[in-house]
């Protein structure tokens, strides 16, 4: 880098960091989240809580820089926030679940917490990733503060059973995926994501990874057993049924529709003909490959997800060789996937008719806007990660490099759009925290590689894997 | 009717009923269900099956003659293939689940039964309607035979109560409704019926009916508690979520779109752009209405299901205007839903675009083909049971004489195709043993209409429901 180019990025950077002081939301005097939005926001929405999935990356940079106290108050108070009865109810959150958000409320001055379990939200979506995130960060925090008692004390322990039974109960179906209604995640609008979206599936293996520590270090051998019987099924239903290259187009492409009993090859009954395949096929470089979206019964959803795909790399859901690929295609792609923004949420926009079913008519949604197609800053951080883990650094040098080139000259905003990223995302709030700490959090992550343990997992192999507390 | 009608009408019944005695399924010497159709299938298929759905109307017939044995044996058979153990696991059905359908299958001359929970179907679909209908079934058997004991066997209340247990589990979402994957029910391929389908909440609902009163001769209070919870819930969300008539379009096409909070009226946050509003207005008649295919975030499925709708009259889940408005609409719009044979499974087909992203292409569910608006006889009987209860007898009449004019010289098809049934199903199996028995009930229940209470339910009325047996 140039001096020039250095005092500048400094400069960003200092910036980014006061920023993300002042979004610090504090609860009875102790700090213990960050607000969603600094920019003043529109009466009646949301933008003033602290949501849990935007605070992933606030917590990733409050451990490397040693404020384990945040993250800490954030753990505790989301956990007292979890219902722990079983209801047999409805208009009631489930039991294990973690809300979407929360934010302080004063009554008489009383300092009291609010969550919104969905209730509340637009649509009425449930956060199913909530939960699955949450493990991560209490995860995450044992990684970094080494206060494994933390997490041991029964109210922590209790608090990731409860996630564990929701996550692993008996259900209608058979798949080892996890079963939830459209924009139970990031994408929190409906988006054709109902079913088994690859954006859930990676976070709860990488829940399952977690989960599995830390109940080791407690000693608790039965709900082990059941991540045990499900981490193989899942990654190797996730490796076979989701991948997508050339070669698997090709399989696809010639599948035979109406297989009946258990030699079946096409298993989902796949139609080719609802894949575009001719698009694809030139898409897919010779060396690149993606989890797909989604799959389900005559559903093969062939959009590329980044989170889903970064995370899969991430807690090595993805298999080594898939992990490559997928960067590959990141790289081969750079225009569609990256742009002038990193990155794209999802590649291609719906448009037209599929549009109109798919989101039913959302006009936040339009093609190649907000979560259709939009590009999302806070990917940054898991592209960065991703990238080390695979040891792509400069492409991740180059992505830090087209954000820090926009980003606060932007002031910040929350998403872009247009199919290269290049227009201010059309209702984006500006100095949205997750797009500071994105940013942030991808700046330390190739200063400090070492970090990359708190969110990364190595390939699970259940005849090799540890059964003593290693944390 | 004139002579010789009634001797063509009495002939045609005579074959029926000699089809369904061949179409009897044994097991160890004893007869235990209906066969799916008699004509010689394709290898490898599974029409040699018989299903738990199918099943309904034979068994209805069954009990209506005194025949309780085969019904007794069909419920004591599939409760044995009912999974009792909690497996944390996947690629095992889950407990509580009964089969999709089972075969008799001979080893070494010794006979045993196998199941499928769709593990082996086409696409791997879940039945989640089997366990519904199961306890209805039950219901209805013991209604008839007075054989309360039966139903009181410690292994019968297990059974239900881990029906029950499955059903109202907390699960991710906060609805009242069942959320299952595309595809759960009769319409068993894809088909856009993801989420909250009509007839999943149906069924479910009639079933709570049931299941509360065969529990409660037991004695079992706590599980009643959760079935009293969620039966005004569910009824409530039903008829004001899922209702449609010219009064709520109206309603619909002004909602305002993004609302945040409890004072939400549009709460699913729906675009009336993504409705065939204009269309609609004009198909709705004034004093009809009909429930909704399907209500989740931001989408409104405005196709018309026969079979929810039908039983939402019989199980009282619609309420009694409701259900005057569903059958006057079906008067009103003969043509459509019901036209040259009694009568449609969904109304409109799904055409073009639609019919690609929504069924993935299937060629069996093209438009005005099999579950894509294809007309299916075995409706006939729920058709019939509806305009009995709701006291519309001249409309069951018109039904029953149309399918009569038609099913035996057409060999029983399982189903017709076109905007008017005209065409014999492209891929429709003859002598389809519920295309029979819808018929032969349909018959039955205008000859003794007493018999409706087998599978009809009055309004629930949470303070003055009956707290002691009365079964």
């Amino acid at each position: 880098m140039k001096r020039d180019d250095l005092l500048i990025s400094n400069e960003i950077e200092k910036q980014a960091w006061e920023l993300l002081e002042k979004s610090i939301v504090y609860y009875q005097g102790r700090p213990i989240g960050t607000i969603a939005a600094g920019e003043a926001s529109q009466l009646g929405l949301n933008y003033d809580h602290c949501f849990v999935r935007d605070f992933v990356s606030s917590a990733l940079l409050f451990l490397i820089k040693g404020r384990y106290d945040i993250v800490r108050n954030f753990l505790e108070e989301t956990l007292k926030l979890q219902p722990t009865q079983n209801q047999l109810n409805a208009y009631t959150p489930g039991r294990g679940l973690i809300p979407a958000s929360f934010k302080v409320v004063v009554n008489n001055e009383q300092e009291s917490l609010e969550a919104d379990f969905g209730e509340k939200a637009i649509a009425r979506v449930t956060p199913v990733d909530s939960c699955l995130w949450w493990i991560i960060i209490l995860y995450a925090y044992v990684k970094a503060s080494k206060d494994i008692k933390f997490a041991l004390q029964p109210e922590f322990q209790q608090g990731i059973m409860l996630i564990m039974e929701l996550c692993l109960a008996t259900r209608f179906d058979m798949y080892p995926t996890l079963l939830v209604p459209d924009g139970a995640c990031m994408i929190h609008r409906r988006l054709g994501i109902y079913g088994y979206p690859l954006e859930i599936q990676s976070l709860f293996y990488a829940a399952l990874r977690a989960a599995r520590k830390l109940l080791i270090c407690a000693g608790d051998a039965e709900i082990v057993r059941g991540i045990d019987n499900r981490l193989p099924l899942l990654q190797e239903h996730i490796r076979h049924h989701y991948w997508i290259d050339i070669h698997r187009l090709n399989v696809i492409y010639r599948f035979k529709g109406e297989e009946y009993g258990q030699t079946a090859v096409n298993q989902f009954n796949i139609y080719a003909d609802s894949i575009a395949y001719a698009k694809l096929a030139r898409w897919l470089p010779k060396q690149g490959g993606y989890l797909a979206g989604n799959v389900g019964p005559s559903q093969l959803d062939t959009r590329f997800f980044a989170l889903g795909n970064l995370l899969a790399i991430l807690c090595s859901l993805a298999s080594d060789r898939q992990s490559q690929a997928i960067m590959n295609i990141i790289s081969e792609q750079w225009d569609d996937l990256v742009g002038e923004m990193p990155m794209k949420i999802c590649f291609p926009a719906v448009e037209k008719e599929e549009y109109r079913i798919f989101t039913g008519c959302d006009p936040k949604n339009i093609p190649w806007s907000y979560h259709n197609g939009g590009s999302w800053p806070v990917l940054l951080w898991l592209l960065t990660a991703a990238a080390q883990k695979t040891g792509n650094i400069s492409l991740a040098q180059r992505a830090i490099a087209i954000a820090q080139s926009r980003l606060s000259e932007d002031e910040w905003p929350e998403y872009y759009d247009g199919t290269r990223g290049l227009l201010i995302g059309k209702q984006a709030r500006r100095y949205q925290t997750w797009t500071i700490t994105g940013f942030l959090l991808a700046k330390e992550l190739m200063r400090q590689p070492n970090y990359l343990e708190l969110i990364s997992f190595g390939e699970f192999d259940l005849n090799n894997a540890s059964r003593s507390c290693d944390l």
